[in-house]
């Protein structure tokens, strides 16, 4: 989809938590948690409250009355998007419940922008989030068991991530999207989602390279989110082969959030991470100038811990969004 | 929303289980299983594959290649919304995973429907499904364990049904929808989902009516979906105290597919149950000239067992679409 009239980003915000806070992006987020609980009794009602925390962030930086946003989409990965959910409750605005595992900040920005462009909004409020403890103990194994875990495993952010997006104002611009194809390569190790989505998101890639008959180098950085290290070698490899030359300027959310003394594998994962990257980071050089056009390929893995233990293999999916200064 | 050149309901396809077939409605489905595994080796691939039957259905019956469908919409209960994701997978469709429990058919027009009005698709397929016994084990209790149902509880409905939405064409026409508020009364009793969710239909269908200057006479149908009995009648009184008198043109999609003899207490849940009362009943009746104006007010309960275990009570949330001959 190219945009008519490419929807604004009004403003966004981000809130992580400490692991986060002391990665190389550190300075780029809006607010870092001193704790993963911030004084909530449950993992689970601190994420839902650190999505509200994003999301009424980016309405107050942006300094629009609640009462003119159309819409709001959300997204996580908890079972039923209760942190999604829990947040949509107490902001009252009509909701639109999304679920697309790490893609969802992508997904949300392109289903946000579609009602926007198509006259059906005139602001819609994006938020994503996820949750360190919430997603392990939900996915894999309680933290307070110390588990090893795999060298091509990733760690889910604590962070949530929001954008207003706007029929008209100042600020960067959504001017095109590619909504993904779910593709499986039959990978079933849940320690290596990378390698699961790697084959989506290249194939969202290519759809929007031929699609809109452009070349990689047209853009000043193509973030995929989040694939971390193993699945963005892998991405690299499966453009190649396909004639598709990423060049430089091709990288990945999970992996610029941390660095490799935080001992987090093959880096990060959660649909926080793509969010508050995007939120903080990514949106503050486009703004600077720096950075004129950004591709931001949201990826997400489509299965479940119910899934993978009926023995299913890994169903992969990428969203695509253009975003330029 | 009101839409400027309503969508087409193109066609529709419906699948249920056989208590569903048995029922007062299933003469109006378009397939009935003899059982509830239907040669699969779990409910979870069994659910996947009706959701495939039904939207592979509707696609056959407007024999339009699949290749022109630009979207495919779908969402279950299920953690993760697998049923969708292993179906996405095998459609191959660009894909956008809705969350909204019980409330994702209606939800899935009315976005479906904005895609198509602002430009950005021809043709959208919609596909919801829920399976009486993926959700019971993952909701509430291994099926095995035949413990006693309250009676303010609902029957999850083995059901998968699917529309195909078109710009363009003949049939029922998707004339406005409107997108719900997350409420919650503080309903904490998992086994009255109807009460949780009685209000959020409430206040949909007063927005809906105050939006569009109508009221309840307007409509030769209004289907909640699903309310169940008890739910249904906490609605009609809450809409009461709000001066609204509903008259006699107000059900349940939950109270129209089972009868009393099927020992079903309040009723029937799952988001298969409007699907597939939707994609039969209400819309053979339009077809037939019956039914000149319906809406149907889908209605969710936006918790799940790991919030309702930490104490928290459950939102409620309602997605209004009205559909015309």
């Amino acid at each position: 989809m190219v945009f008519a009239k490419p929807p604004v980003i009004l403003s966004s915000y981000s809130v992580v938590g400490p692991k986060e806070g002391q990665g190389p992006l550190g300075k780029t987020f809006d607010k870092v948690w001193k704790d993963d609980l911030n004084g909530e009794k449950s993992w689970e009602v601190a994420e839902s409250k650190m999505l509200q925390e994003a999301m009424n962030g980016a309405i107050n930086q942006a300094s629009v009355p609640k009462e003119q946003i159309d819409f709001m989409l959300a997204g996580d990965l908890l079972n039923q998007i209760i942190s999604s959910n829990f947040a949509a409750r107490q902001m009252a605005l009509p909701f639109i419940g999304l679920y697309g595992a790490c893609s969802t900040m992508a997904l949300g920005i392109a289903v946000g922008s579609m009602l926007i462009d198509g006259g059906f909004a005139q602001k819609v409020l994006v938020g994503v989030s996820s949750h360190h403890d919430t997603a392990e103990r939900q996915y894999r194994l309680p933290t307070e068991q110390g588990a090893q875990r795999a060298m091509s495993a990733q760690w889910t952010v604590t962070g949530a991530g929001s954008v207003l997006l706007g029929s008209d104002g100042a600020g960067p611009r959504v001017t095109s999207a590619t909504i993904g194809r779910v593709i499986d390569f039959a990978v079933k190790d849940v320690n290596n989602m990378g390698a699961a989505m790697a084959p989506a998101v290249a194939d969202t890639i290519l759809n929007h390279f031929h699609d809109r008959q452009l070349r990689p180098v047209d853009y000043n950085l193509i973030a995929s989110g989040d694939l971390g290290a193993v699945g963005l070698a892998l991405a690299c490899e499966l453009l190649k082969q396909s004639g598709m030359d990423m060049g430089t300027n091709f990288t990945d959310c999970g992996v610029m959030i941390y660095d490799e003394s935080q001992d987090t594998h093959s880096g990060a994962s959660g649909c926080g991470c793509s969010s508050v990257v995007l939120a903080g980071d990514i949106l503050q050089r486009i703004k600077a100038g720096e950075l004129k056009r950004v591709m931001l390929v949201g990826s997400g893995a489509l299965h479940s811990p119910t899934s993978a233990l009926q023995g299913e293999s890994i169903p992969g999916i990428g969203h695509a969004v253009v975003i330029e200064g």
